[in-house]
């Protein structure tokens, strides 16, 4: 009965991944470069690169299957594994999702709305990509881009100069630029025989692209909106033979969803799903990569996540006011760290929003 | 921020303990005798005797506080312990609820509602107290007594001398025999502070001795009745200024309650609370040891759980059932062993009643 899940990345992901699977009594090997790193404080790590291939030997030793908690993990690193035990999601789904081009050339394969875009790989490319994409835009480079980082706002053709400076020259993708109404994310299970759940949509707020606060559900969703994002997610989870928990961000622009980015692992935008659903898109990962059938993903009333960015609340305070859940992943405060967060739940909006008021009043994040 | 607590013993109520402390960044170190126990495997664990007082010591270096999982662990270990730092719940308390005539001296003392009960040392010593109880009566260990072991039941005088040889010639007690209606059960945590929260009262089932069932909450309970449990359990947690999760069982005879047992710790008829409660007993004697606030105990719908006694049941069925949620301990199964349990969840009793039907057809235990 007793199996064994290996994860590449050792983060808080990781970590809340091996308290959900504990219950089920799976048990847990993570490799990761940081030593003691979140997910290695409560279960065995090796510690060492993705590109180690002897280590990767000794991870694989013994595992039932292997997944991922961080998507920029060498897809080299998740073929040689993959020769040796299943992984979930499968390295075409993380290639895909690893480069901005990929993932929305996919879109445009399945028919999925995405801001115009096009692929860029020198500043002569980006001058006549802007020709086409025009301003504002933003160059963002196809790989290794989160939080923000990575990426420039071009207002004027001008700026192609500087913008490819401030990726590096690196790879990169010109995308329109949007003026959305607010960002969304869907979160999504697949399981092996292809049953697939989805919690609902969340309304996500960030601050120098960093995400600061979901709330789930999102106000003011139509049935068609939810059923719009549920489709699309649908077409890329059965084109790529996805197993697990897929997360994307959408922009919501006139009322019509647009296609951002996805990430093949559980996500920062689910968090809320561990009090504020059924069961927990961590859960439900797990689920999927061992075989077991996916949970409901019905709400257990109004959620609301806020991050801890940098620095530490006072969380005896926060503890304080009703329906508030703390999650800290031993973390050292840093500057733009996500060190933990909290999930407020309540029975209604309009009380989470008041439980929100208060626990903003101490979530002080470093700016 | 980060603290390290210590629990003596390692069994299944360790390993939630340690579920619930991770995400409050509480650290644990688990002594407990036998090796790779449920909480071992996921903490630091000591192995050792709580006797050995080397090990005692190795064991407290460096933590914040002491608990306890396992009401059985020696009094002089945890006075030992208490020199050298907090230990909640008291040695006192432990003492009182280790004993069955303590306990229910006690409630004689704070005018709580017993069955009769007598002292006995000697066979001798039954047979008068068989003068005073009558039949029929059930005659107790005082200590390590649980899951009906220890116990032996009268029902006519002339059982005297093979009741106390089936309880090996024991300090045992006396118990008039209460032809109950049910079992009921409440939880309660009590801070430092002396703040204190209760969880509705719950209806326990048993087989054999050993609980198969509880239902949160316990159906047809009148405010009375669940207010006159609340007076029972602040009366003793405030008389022996106890901080931590204490249980009370109680017997349900014509509409009052009877007290019939406590034990100081987290309790298998709170396991329901992981699920059903917004915050669980786990995480509730952790914040109440920690010196954190006590958490909402506001119930989450209608919840059931099972133990696995003895046998695993087919675990991927059970999660198909809506509203299931399981916990394996990591233990090999063994007959009348409790490896794991599951707690559905609905939103009213009927669905829920519905949702334990289905999943009594797949949790066979061994008798």
């Amino acid at each position: 009965m007793q199996r064994k899940v290996g994860i590449l990345g050792a983060g808080q992901l990781g970590r809340m991944l091996a308290l959900a699977g504990y219950p089920l009594d799976l048990h847990f090997r993570f490799i990761d470069p940081t030593p003691s790193a979140p997910a290695g404080q409560l279960s065995e790590q090796i510690v060492a690169s993705f590109e180690d291939d002897q280590a990767l030997v000794r991870f694989a030793a013994g595992l039932d299957v292997v997944s991922f908690e961080f998507e920029n993990v060498p897809v080299a690193a998740v073929r040689k594994l993959a020769k040796l035990l299943p992984v979930h999601p499968n390295a075409e789904a993380l290639e895909t999702a690893q480069d901005r081009v990929n993932e929305k050339s996919l879109c445009l394969k399945l028919g999925i709305a995405t801001p115009a875009f096009a692929a860029v790989e020198s500043e002569q490319q980006l001058k006549s990509a802007l020709g086409v994409i025009g301003t504002p835009s933003i160059l963002k480079t196809r790989r290794l881009g989160y939080d923000g980082k990575g990426q420039a706002i071009l207002k004027d053709p001008q700026d192609a100069a500087s913008a490819w400076q401030s990726v590096g020259g690196a790879p990169s993708v010109l995308e329109s630029f949007v003026h959305f109404d607010r960002e969304l994310s869907l979160i999504a299970a697949r399981s092996e025989s292809g049953e697939i759940a989805f919690y609902p949509l969340v309304e996500n707020h960030h601050r120098h692209g960093i995400l600061r606060k979901s709330i789930a559900p999102a106000p003011r969703v139509s049935p068609a909106l939810q059923k719009n994002a549920e489709e699309t997610s649908r077409r890329i989870l059965e084109e790529l033979k996805y197993v697990g928990v897929l997360a994307i961000e959408f922009f919501e622009k006139d009322g019509k969803l647009l296609f951002n980015e996805m990430a093949p692992r559980v996500h920062n935008t689910g968090h809320w799903t561990i009090e504020g659903a059924e069961t927990s898109q961590f859960e439900n990962h797990l689920r999927a990569v061992t075989g077991m059938p996916i949970g409901s993903t019905k709400l257990r009333g109004f959620s609301c996540m806020l991050n801890f960015i940098g620095a530490l609340p006072d969380t005896t305070q926060l503890l304080k006011i009703p329906g508030c859940h703390v999650h800290l992943y031993g973390k050292e405060p840093r500057r733009g760290r996500k060190i933990g967060h909290c999930t407020l739940l309540a029975d209604s909006h309009q009380e989470l929003m008041e439980r929100v008021a208060l626990a903003e009043k101490l979530v002080q994040d470093d700016g």
